[in-house]
């Protein structure tokens, strides 16, 4: 990495003061963690599989592909780049089922909601008919009724074959794209088709061609997001309100060991907003300090905590979000949590350790969570949202009677402010109503482009985040106004990159319309999730301008990628006709036809592509220079970038 | 192996001389095949990777587990268990995906000839009546509307999620069963929900409990049989007709140079059936003659061959089935096939090269194929069937024209015979339309029980089909009556234990009984797909006998596993209730608690298990150790069996 802006990276793990407060207990209760579990395996890594050149499908193998020893192709026949491509394409996969899944249980929700059953109600009804109006349901009866039209059609939608009409696509893809898309065969049916499509076509002997194979993942990624993703924020919204920026609190300072502290963890939002309902209530903390606690607490942790913070005020029940998934291991070893009621990704599997050492109750609040030493199982049931608020609000207080004197808690007195729930509604809302001012403050040169930081946070570029809150600044100096969704955001925001304070860090440009705005040179948009939401700010700015996505001075990264929702959404992005940084570089170094598909001719296809590299300031000048080409080719001047 | 009972395999690649006469062209004209491949990639297989502790699935791998040297858990903290599991979960979901996309097919077909869009009709009225009532649908309105009623009913209940009513597990699961299912919350959804489930499941930081994932596992197979496979394959009894046993001609004897030969290859009927009717026509035959050929033939290859043959007889256009997947390869370097037409797997990927240098045409008839070389993509569309007959004629009739006198043909002279076409429809006939007296002879020892084999192909245990076609072998002689689907099958078929010459290969009371009825010792029942097919037997019989499924003399094997849709059957027989023999063993030996798990513990809850062992002489000895411990379970005496 690059000297110059790096602080001394020599013996941290995180980037975050906090981590690095906690790790020292955890080694000195010898607590195994991630950190030191990466330094083990560093040690026996197999070249051939970070090279993509494995394969252990099928019972013929386990195949390498070593064309040094002669080797150029599986038992089955499959060569070195259909064997990279199908290991992504099933990353991409499983990164869409997951989606679909959130996207399922949010339909049938709001469903639910609709027909009375569960204890959230309409919030956002503007957006709601909005949503009926742009999917041609009819907008004149009963709000609850429309929701449960709304729901069955976004469920039907995700189910659709190839004959049927994509309503979602239709209605938010940007205009010029469909066309596009559809030249390339990679205009998609619903999401649970193009996933059983995909995972077909990997199955042993049916696609060994890498080209096929990538543009089914392209396919994949468009209904991920327009009917997974998209849906499920959009009935999030009508279900809890469209987010809207306000100052929230971060980090692991928002734990207090005297409360009885209650911790959502994963990407979906039911059970923790039903419980904040319930906890503040007077009763349920009459209980908790019956029980010898100050009170009841709500803690959000990575992107439940996100979906939580930004829809909802930071106050003495919700105390706010405790950053991201590597943070969790060092949040349970400060020895204050007594609920971690885990719903979907990232719920490490190694943490009923923790649950002893720390006195933890460990919960799965879904049916796709599970893990050795886990206490509870509480599948999530819309029309039982309330029962399983008040089973959680039950374990907490009983576990926190067995914490209480038994553990010694230790708190990283570490709280940061950071401005959380963007959206394009709220970035049309700070604009006046109108995008015109932000293309003008971008003809001028002022904001030089903008880049969506879409990412997780890994160990493999260096300490936790150190790679991603570098590559921000850096941008933000370029006057490259970043909006950023993901463990990347949290990153973001508990580095102090979401607040006021961070405008010092802009370039004069940014600066100056961050001031006047009001606004972080980060826009905290939310989590991975919001993917779909970053695209529907970008699709209102090319429709605006009546360009395709491939004209705009724009970008994507994901600078510390690390599982698989972070493939389908970076596919999604090339599919959109977005510049796609990744980094680290994912496994298909050894496939040298997919590298060059991927990283240049796909450019030719979609106008989006993958580009790669791990120091940031590389990272960001090339970012910089792809915006700067794409202001040329807008005609605009780049008199104020090149300052 | 056993000694006693096997022929030298030294220097053999597969139990079928027509192969074994092939092999010798194919390294002569330096193709590279799998067979060779096997050995080259037997020098640098991976130990982790073969006992299921190996992780490349995010970005923080990959990883690998080695407990000597400390390594217990990946950088997630995942340990080997879930590891293991995980990764033989993703091969289910493989699986169940290339089903259900099968299936999809299927009800879209059905669908698109009640509409009167394809060149298909409605061949078993009385099966579509049958099949409507079980569903609940109304049979008394036109055949065509109630083909479109059962259809969209199908398709419809793959995608149900967990609040709607399965209707397929109600009408065809065992009536024992449902109550176990329901009891280990096994009882599946739809199978794109559950596939939905498994994948999201599999995502980094969700399920880290093998035993919760080995559960996931149990109810997609469920989801997976009954939903996909029993749905897909009623639809194809309905659309061409329920198989009835008939002589079929199998090997690569059938194959004749001076004819246009248009091999259907994958698993689906629709092009082929298509084709076969096309090609009676005399107009079509004529073309061929014009073009120099003697005429125009249909080659049934692997699966979607066995569809065809045990619905269609074999006549001077269409000559039969080839053989299993490995046969592929040799099939090509015959000199004689015009089209390659390809809808689902096997379909190998490195096939372009003897495309190359024996003229043939690569053709994918379905979205899923994809491969090097392929000169032509017809995707499936029900309503152009028609017009895809028609390309696959020309395709054919030209390649002809270019091979005729370029390429020497070299095509072993060995037909055999076969009895394909078995079903409980035709076994229920064969007994005189009740299932007593198959009962009678069962109490009688006479037949001591009775063995699925579902099998793939492979050469992992020694030449090609060695291990399946000797444990058949062992079993019939032991009185034990087999029932076969898959690659299996037709390795039992092309070895000579399909047709009546090998009831003198069968004990004393199977050959008896076989006589009587006039069926051989190996009744071929179709397909890796009529897995569903011949559960409908076993559960008939249990339904009969009033028994839950473990009770029963059966067990199940699959010799020769090679693929992710045999892993997926496998699973779906533990959670029947049968035993389960798996050869090779699964990538789990790593994972000591999942070994348990499924070879032990599993018994407790399902009544099934997998048995594992690679000797067939071995195999076949703890098989009747099983089907004579069940027979005493029912209070049947084991005279006759000892004898």
């Amino acid at each position: 990495m690059s000297e110059t802006i790096l602080e001394k990276t020599e013996g941290r793990i995180s980037y975050h003061d906090s981590v690095e407060a906690m790790i020292g207990r955890i080694r000195e209760d010898g607590m195994s963690n991630s950190f030191d579990r990466w330094t083990e395996q560093e040690k026996i890594r197999c070249k051939f599989c970070l090279q993509g050149l494995t394969c252990q499908q099928c019972a013929q193998g386990p195949c390498r592909i070593s064309e040094k020893t002669g080797q150029d192709k599986g038992v089955c026949g499959i060569g070195p780049d259909a064997m990279a491509m199908r290991k992504l394409l099933l990353q991409n996969i499983m990164g869409a089922g997951t989606y679909s899944h959130h996207a399922y249980e949010a339909f049938r929700t709001l469903k639910a909601t609709g027909e009375g059953k569960t204890p959230f109600k309409i919030t956002d009804v503007n957006k709601l008919k909005w949503m009926c109006e742009k999917l041609g349901l009819n907008t004149n009866q009963d709000t609850n009724q429309m929701a449960i039209q709304l729901a069955d059609l976004l469920n039907a939608q995700m189910n659709i074959g190839v004959e049927e009409p994509n309503l979602m696509v239709e209605a938010f893809a940007p205009k010029k794209r469909k066309k596009v898309w559809k030249d390339l065969h990679i205009y998609p049916a619903g999401a649970l088709h193009e996933e059983q499509n995909c995972v077909a076509s990997c199955l042993t002997n049916v696609d060994g061609d890498y080209v096929s194979l990538a543009l089914k993942a392209l396919r994949l990624g468009l209904s991920t997001i327009y009917n997974a993703q998209i849906g499920l924020e959009m009935t999030q919204d009508i279900l809890f309100g469209t987010p809207k920026p306000h100052e929230v609190n971060v980090d692991l300072g928002i734990m207090d060991p005297d409360y009885v502290n209650i911790v959502f963890n994963g990407h979906q939002p039911w059970p923790g907003v039903a419980t904040i309902q319930k906890a503040k209530m007077a009763e349920v903390q009459e209980r908790a300090k019956a029980a010898g606690a100050k009170g009841l607490r709500i803690v959000g942790s990575i992107e439940t905590g996100q979906e939580l913070v930004q829809r909802f005020p930071v106050d003495d029940v919700f105390v706010g979000l405790m950053g991201n998934w590597l943070t969790i291991e060092p949040l349970l070893a400060t020895g204050t949590v007594d609920v971690l009621a885990m719903d979907e990704n990232c719920s490490p599997p190694a943490i009923d350790m923790y649950a002893e050492q720390y006195q933890i109750t460990l919960v799965a609040v879904s049916t796709i969570i599970g893990l050795p030493g886990l206490q509870h199982k509480i599948p999530y049931h819309p029309a039982e949202t309330d029962a399983m608020a008040d089973q959680l609000i039950e374990l907490g207080i009983e576990n926190f009677k067995k914490r209480k004197g038994k553990i010694t808690p230790q708190v990283p007195k570490i709280i940061q402010k950071a401005i959380a729930g963007f959206s394009t509604e709220a970035v049309l809302e700070a604009l006046g109503g109108k995008l015109d001012p932000l293309v003008d403050v971008i003809a001028a040169g002022k904001i030089k482009g903008v880049v969506a930081l879409v990412s997780c946070s890994t160990i493999r570029n260096g300490p936790q985040d150190w790679n991603t809150v570098n590559l921000a600044k850096e941008l933000i100096k370029k006057d490259i106004l970043v909006v950023s969704a993901g463990c990347g955001n949290h990153a973001l925001e508990v580095a102090g990159l979401c607040n006021m304070d961070a405008v010092k860090l802009a370039g004069s440009g940014l600066g100056e319309i961050c001031g006047a705005l009001k606004i972080p040179p980060v826009l905290s948009f939310g989590t991975c999730t919001d993917t779909g939401r970053i695209s529907m700010l970008v699709t209102a700015l090319a429709d605006h301008l009546d360009v395709d996505v491939p004209q705009l001075p724009i970008a994507v990264t994901a600078p510390e990628w690390m599982e698989q929702k972070a493939t389908i959404d970076g596919v999604f992005a090339v599919a959109y006709g977005a510049y796609t940084h990744l980094s680290p570089t994912p496994f298909v170094t050894g496939a040298p036809q997919l590298v060059k598909l991927l990283t240049q001719d796909v450019e030719g296809l979609t106008g989006g592509k993958v580009a790669l590299g791990d120091d940031p300031v590389e990272v960001a000048n090339n970012i910089e220079a792809h915006i700067i080409a794409k202001r040329k080719g807008l005609g605009l001047s780049n008199n104020q970038a090149a300052k």
